[in-house]
């Protein structure tokens, strides 16, 4: 049976994607692909999840990847006015059906031409089938556009909003995600006997492409974020291996995405190729937030952290492109923070948060960590903070539920949780107990519980309501009960087998602080017994240092924050940071400044949890927040802390908030849609151009931001402490 | 870029079968493919549920499919005296972990050759991805060997025993399932201008081959259960359609399975081909039951019936073979009955049930019907009894646990399951009243709660066996309280919002019987009442015949059913039939014979339920039935039921059971491994060469079979009025 010679054709099923005639589609309707909600961002998960390689082997994550459904029906109410000409494209085996009966559609051995849909009332479903992709549809007529106000379920009972996202063009159906590209000449190519060094110039991620390539034999590509990697050979995290043999020359690009500046090139003799380029994949993005200021080192910081972020916004919030490139959620968390001041992509953060959940069952916390359960949902806050989008909040909800579902059931008969064997109790990489109730966790499970009564009322659901606000509140007062030492003014780090750990460490006390559940008089204790407390454990992980400078900066500690920032990040510039890392320490001798878990290049020199400061000048410089959903209700308060003046503009749903301050003057232009608080200090009484000055306690004032589009001016008086 | 002249090779990333060396290999250590438990069974569900076609077009079930974990992690302790060579072969991406530490694999750009694991007490760890397919893993080495007794974990926090089946060669991961293919010539070929009629003698399943095919143009094939659907042409169900463009004779293969008996061909002029022939698809099993007797219509009868039930037996229990090619959970409930009186095949059994359950969570019943919910208990029950197999029923606990939790998170507030709006309440295709508490539906229920209280027992799992058969005893009380009516002899037909419908149908009261709820004195009143009531709405499905004549048979009206079954099945003989059909109804006349669902031939003529007798005639007649697991005890109660003789076979988990029966004797050689139990009658008091009768009644007795592989053989006189 000569398969090749024979085309066994079974009778109308088809089961890929067909071309279309597009006749008689008005070009004004936008139809989109769409597919059962979260099943694209699924399916992409398990694809870049296993992108991560070590040494050329697979090093897939820890976690279940759960996929798409194989097995979904669309649905869609038509009301036509006359009667009109369907296109359909679809990815997967499909069936149709209209007003119950099955519609055979024009077969004529070629690609799929549009049907007729009589005038008047009709339901269309299309049943689809796919395995191997996330099954999608896509259809179009006159007036027909597939778009989320479809309904689709996969037989369970249910019928949802169809998901859909950035697909738009019938002959391409969801699959890789659409990135940009563009291409990237080397800075410097250096030469030597079988091998080859070349240098981008700084930190970067994509293919490479051989131009004119030509011969046979094996070319070797050794990647590195730093020169000493790329020539440490087989030592390198990551490289390729190209086996060549062309007799025509011609070009050749790599098959995986890297991340890198170097790459070391050794090729087989007899090999030749006129150049070497780049294919930079990115994610297309407006940089709609910015900051300069009087001090250059920080400045650079900013635009390097900017690019650091730009690099690990992708198909999701990544942790760092060269080893992981896992979506993990405290990780992601930060990013949704700083890109809530740069990029303001909430596509990307949704995305992030659906990859993140999986499906149901929820058998355990998210990336296996309980406090990353917690940050999960604690994202979901500050992205309807900042977006307002309760629709997306809406469609998440039966996740959360379940979720909260399953870490209720989790905990112990005083109603805290503690890490059973198979999970991971994290919050940070520090000598500490994590066994039992560990005071931290349970700050950030009682938060959890706040976020859900809000989303439960919101979404009017009152019985959850009541009842995950009796709980958080339960839990907040046990937490204060069992861990709050007024008189170390601190609190405690846990409770083991009934007997209190009563160590004091940063976490539980800052992540009261910035959870707003310490009153001044605490706030004000914790500051000077725990957070400016030398004698305290000092945080030396970044992902850490994070929320501790975040924490300083709300007690009013942003001149000792630049100071931190100038040092820390500074330091990696000294030695040639182009995107910031996964970790540093000054300390180290400089050979061992790459190495990390054990490995001479492990560490990650491009790692989202590096760009903080582009989150703490944002929010506690420029001094922007809302106040309320989706910008609603903001709050401006500026502060130089440490700088003699700065700008910055930060992106809100609807509009910019720029500011700009000096010792003299504060000007704050907003096109926000919310009604904007400017708050600020001034030593005497301050003037403005617009608006009445409210004092609200010595040195402090506050006005009002109401007029839209408007460049307010007020003229003070800065402390000079500051 | 050339695709096809290069190979750009992702350095040591796996993601294809290797060719293994095996060298090395203890061939008496049998390693098998082994998987997450489950998943392959689901994965096939998936293919195979995708068969069914409509016109050409797909007809995919409407229940949710669920399918294999893509991302999971083998693991193995290993104790070796010398190091041992291991080879692997693994469907999918995959990197191998020893105590800990990557091992990495030889890699000379060749298949994959075996490592050298050193001497000593070692953890094995092989994490695998694969996403369109099972992942799976064969590792061998001289004394290891990968199958049951290793652990796999879908990274949910739960190690669980790897899956396995009939899958051991290293060069054939699991993937289509492995039947077995005989070659069919045709009886007859009848050719007409244009056309060609090709009969194959019987109902049968698979594909229909062309010899020395040649020529260009399209071939048609029209596929008939009867030859009225093959000569129907495009009003068969099914077809397939042939481009052919060959200049050189060749063979050719249909490209999908069909079940049917004539083949109609039209081709285009100028095709030509040496003769047709039919590869027969299926599943090798032994028939290991036996049955003949005096009456030849009923020894054809059990012959076609076993024709059936092996067609319809697969890769798992489906309900005909022509149009749904479904797994249904009520269907298969059936033929588990019928195949442990005829291929006791349980691997069977196993894949249907499993495939039945798909996996957490449960939104929806068993093919969204609640009876089928309770029949995917109660097959587990009867498979337990039959086999012993505790250890497929652990495997299957957590899935019954949260099966039966969905059920119970359904009971109204008096502990009954009314149907919701997505469920289907089916019970039969008869006038009924659906809404609210139907009866029989609870008494399916209550006995779903017995098991579940029973298995619970089996597995120590305390709690939930109180916890279960408390429910059950208090439902099963409930049940008589309201539905039972005393007076009448009957079980009443359901409540609707508080109000009794005092109807009376045949399915409770046959229903309460066959789950033995009923004591003597109320089978006596549902026999006169209700079964033998012919004022009682007829049941007309062979699906509820099946029930109706067990329950006929349990209350000692054989010889009424033998008279049934010579003219219902005896009717389809009649009427050509090879194989059994999905329904049939004497009166109808012959045109309509074959219509059904409101289509001309869209009767399924090979239909499993169709083949009841095998059930009937192995537990009333020959009369064996298993009384505790696994057969350690059973009971042989032969009876002639108008018959003048019979002799049968019934296979055990260890060994057959035979009987044979006339007017004056009963022989019986059992080499079963439990304690039998001969109970007969006789109007004289019996002999026997072995063991001592005992009288139980007036001329009832019984004999206990202890003797292992003996022949007994009792002298009875049979009472005439049977």
């Amino acid at each position: 049976m000569a398969e090749s010679r024979i085309r066994a054709v079974q009778a109308k099923v088809y089961i890929r994607i067909e071309a279309l005639e597009m006749d008689g589609i008005d070009k004004n309707h936008k139809a989109t692909w769409i597919w059962y909600p979260n099943d694209y961002e699924l399916w992409l998960h398990v694809q870049v999840s296993m992108k991560r390689q070590f040494r050329g082997y697979i090093c897939p994550p820890f976690w279940r990847m759960d996929t798409a459904y194989s097995n979904v029906m669309f649905r869609k109410k038509l009301k036509l006015e006359r009667p009109e000409s369907l296109t359909l494209s679809v990815q997967g085996a499909f069936v149709v059906h209209l007003d119950g009966s099955m519609l055979p559609m024009p077969y004529e051995r070629k690609p799929i031409t549009s049907v007729l849909i009589p005038a008047g009332e009709h339901e269309l479903v299309v049943k689809v089938f796919m395995d191997t992709a996330v099954p999608a549809l896509y259809a179009a007529g006159e007036t027909i556009t597939s778009d989320g106000t479809w309904e689709v379920t996969c037989h369970n009972g249910q019928w949802l909003n169809a998901g859909s996202d950035r697909f738009d063009d019938p002959a391409s159906p969801p699959g890789a995600f659409p990135f940009a590209y563009e291409t990237v000449h080397p800075v410097h190519v250096a030469k030597a006997k079988g091998t080859v060094l070349v240098d981008f110039g700084q930190e970067t991620f994509g293919y490479v492409t051989f131009l004119e390539l030509k011969g046979r034999g094996v070319i070797r590509l050794y990647y590195g974020e730093s020169m000493e990697e790329a020539l440490a050979g087989e030592e390198a995290e990551t490289s390729d291996e190209l086996e060549i043999d062309f007799t025509e020359p011609q070009s050749l690009t790599t098959p995986v995405t890297r991340a890198f500046r170097y790459v070391q090139i050794r090729a087989d003799e007899g090999l030749t190729w006129q150049s070497v380029q780049h294919e930079y994949e990115y994610l297309p993005m407006e940089r709609r937030g910015s900051f300069r200021c009087s001090d250059e080192r920080i400045n650079r910081i900013w635009e390097v952290a900017v690019r650091t972020l730009q690099l690990t916004t992708m198909e999701f919030m990544y942790d760092g492109m060269k080893r992981d490139r896992w979506v993990w959620s405290g990780d992601a968390y930060q990013s949704f923070m700083m890109n809530n001041y740069v990029f303001f992509d909430q596509a990307v953060t949704r995305r992030t948060l659906v990859a993140l959940r999986g499906k149901d069952p929820v058998n355990m916390h998210i990336n296996t960590i309980m406090d990353y359960t917690f940050y999960w949902f604690i994202s979901y806050h500050d992205y309807y903070l900042h977006t307002g989008d309760l629709a997306f909040i809406s469609s998440s909800y039966p996740n959360m539920l379940s979720l909260m579902e399953f870490c209720l059931k989790r905990r112990n008969t005083d109603g805290m949780m503690e890490g059973y064997p198979e999970d991971w109790v994290f919050i940070d990489w520090a000598d500490m107990e994590k066994r039992g109730e560990v005071c931290a966790e349970q700050l950030l499970f009682c938060r959890s519980l706040e976020i859900m009564g809000t989303f439960a009322g919101l979404l009017g659901d009152g019985g959850n309501e009541q009842k995950f606000t009796d709980l958080a509140q339960e839990l907040r007062s046990r937490i204060f009960e069992l861990f709050w030492d007024e008189e170390r003014g601190a609190f405690l780090h846990g409770r083991l087998d009934g007997k209190i750990n009563d160590r004091i460490l940063k976490y539980p006390s800052m992540f009261a602080l910035r959870l707003g559940y310490l009153n001044n008089a605490q706030s004000e204790l914790v500051a000077r017994n725990v957070l400016l407390n030398e004698s305290v454990q000092k945080i030396t992980t970044p992902f850490m240092r994070y929320f501790e400078l975040e924490a300083l900066c709300e007690i009013g500690q942003q001149t000792h924050v630049l100071h931190e920032m100038r040092e820390y990040w500074g330091g990696m510039l000294d030695l040639g940071a182009t995107t910031f890392w996964e970790e540093y320490d000054p300390g180290q001798p400089a050979e061992l400044q790459y190495d990390m878990y054990g490995d001479k290049y492990r560490k990650s020199l491009c790692h989202a949890w590096g760009a903080a400061p582009l989150y703490l000048l944002g929010k506690y410089w420029t001094g922007v927040r809302p106040e309320a959903s989706g910008y609603s209700q903001y709050r401006v308060e500026p502060c130089l802390g440490g700088l003699e003046w700065f700008e910055g503009t930060v992106p809100t749903q609807d509009g910019e908030i720029k500011v700009f301050m000096d010792r003299s003057r504060i000007a704050v232009f907003t096109n926000a849609v919310g009604v904007g608080t400017l708050r600020f200090k001034s030593e005497t009484y301050p003037e403005t151009n617009e608006g009445e000055i409210r004092q609200i306690g010595s040195g402090e004032y506050e006005l009002e931001l109401v007029r839209p589009a408007f460049a307010y001016e007020v003229r003070i008086k800065h402390p000079i402490s500051e």
